[in-house]
């Protein structure tokens, strides 16, 4: 049995100074002009090699000024797809060089499905014989119940963690996660509350291997929502690019501050659009503004 | 602009005398024996190398026994991730033999994801310039209408569809699905009968582009959903293996008998386990199990 996800992410909050993650969002069009001019022209299989080798060569930037300063990266699996093979060839070999840096991996996938489907999706990203091997997997979680209860197992053996969708922030969520009443991100609360309260998933410190998506702009929400799933990490987007701020990506924690895990994406990866950076200026503008960040939030805290 | 892709759908069951999808999940401990053999004993990434070698004979076998047999397969994602960049190379693969071969390509991913996130999914699946250049994908709604709504484009200008899940017939479904009330499956309904009125998503026959996953054993709840839904195509998975005749998976038709496209899997693809199949005898089972599913879907219609 490996320490439970909820305690590694724990200790590597502390390590950090406070809790923060940030996004691996490899846009295209917001790498530097350096490594965009390597793809530029090209088409088809061709252009997808080449923009996977400038991703691969931005993440590996971006993970060297992150290392030993956050937490842990969310790499978005989409942006990686978008690029096919090569694409999955270099989120393999991000979430590598993440875990060398000593970084812990979410792969921010939002795979929802079950039973034997499910089951190949943690065995890609959770299993640590697994190609991307990642520490914890974004869930979502429509199909039901059944969508959370096939990762459980590789959870608890292998001190991996989910981060299951509860509440996002985007302008269409409600019609969903308001449905009913009680409202429907309380029903999956409730379902998580008691998977995550599993002693094989929990920690020293009382936090839990499945965790929840909390939107940093319902932190009314996140109160509340709290006190459905005592032990869960919320994963916090929206801080930075999307309005929320750090103030209210934390205030879901617990009392005794552990709990809530803001993330900033695009706000850490890219400088303001008027200063552009090379590629070798990545990994220094990264840093700086991670460790902006980690200041801001521990701030707060 | 092409053809809206439910007319395309449409036409090409007409073509195949009946309305019949068939699920391609390559199970890796259900390939043949000869092909199971090239792969054993490797480890890492050699056996994900090795595997996706085997997946990619055996879907080529397969989907020449559907060819001209059935409207349409449904790679199922899952199971070619699960082997990493090469596994999702064999999709590749599988996706543009699908295409060579006459098939209806629909990629059963269900990501559920927003604003850029979702553009580059669907960039990734259903742009024909992207690596699958899929017919349609499936899509998981939970993040509200904002999962939608970033597709639409690419289905119009490209003759491309959407199956979004409504009502699924797992176990656990119900405790999200029914809930509220309406339930949670009602109120998703109504949003695709909007988004699908589109004129831009609609052809002649007044099917509709957006569709919806409604599981085979739901039959009382599609004959519902369809008032709410009137033209869209329903994918109707949990057909045989999963115990839903035909006539319950097409419970949900119009009455001119256009909108439900039940979807077998493992009881096409896999003969009974007790008479295996060599890789030779793929195609020939494969076309034999396929034909008599078109056979029994046509007698029910």
């Amino acid at each position: 049995m490996s320490l439970p996800f909820g305690e590694r992410l724990a200790q590597a909050c502390h390590s950090a100074g406070a809790p923060v993650a940030v996004g691996l969002d490899p846009h295209l069009g917001r790498l530097p002009l350096d490594l965009q001019a390597r793809f530029e022209g090209k088409t088809g299989r061709a252009h997808r090699e080449a923009a996977a080798e400038s991703v691969v060569a931005f993440c590996a930037a971006a993970i060297e000024g992150l290392a030993g300063r956050v937490a842990a990266v969310k790499p978005q699996v989409a942006f990686f797809e978008a690029l096919g093979s090569p694409g999955v060839a270099a989120l393999e070999e991000t979430c590598r060089m993440a875990r060398e840096a000593g970084l812990l991996v979410i792969v921010d996938a939002k795979r929802g499905d079950i039973a034997s489907t499910a089951a190949a999706y943690a065995r890609a990203a959770l299993h640590p014989d697994g190609p991307l091997a990642g520490d914890a997997l974004t869930v979502a979680p429509y199909m039901g119940t059944d969508t959370i209860t096939p990762y459980l197992d590789v959870c608890a053996e292998h001190g991996r963690g989910l981060f299951v969708l509860v509440r996002t922030t985007n302008p269409g969520s409600a019609v969903l996660q308001h449905h009913g009443s009680p409202g429907l991100a309380e029903v999956v609360a409730d379902a998580l509350g008691r998977y995550g309260a599993d002693p094989a998933l929990v920690g020293a410190s009382g936090m839990s291997s499945i965790g929840a998506v909390v939107g940093a702009t319902a932190s009314d929400e996140a109160v509340a929502l709290r006190q459905r799933m005592p032990g869960a990490w919320f994963l916090v987007p929206g801080v930075g690019a999307q309005g929320g701020t750090a103030r209210q990506a934390l205030a879901g924690a617990r009392a005794d501050g552990l709990g809530a895990l803001p993330v900033a994406s695009r706000s850490v990866l890219f400088p303001s659009v008027d200063a552009p950076e090379t590629h070798a200026e990545v990994t220094a503008g990264v840093a700086s503004r991670a460790l902006a960040l980690v200041t801001a939030v521990a701030a707060v805290r």
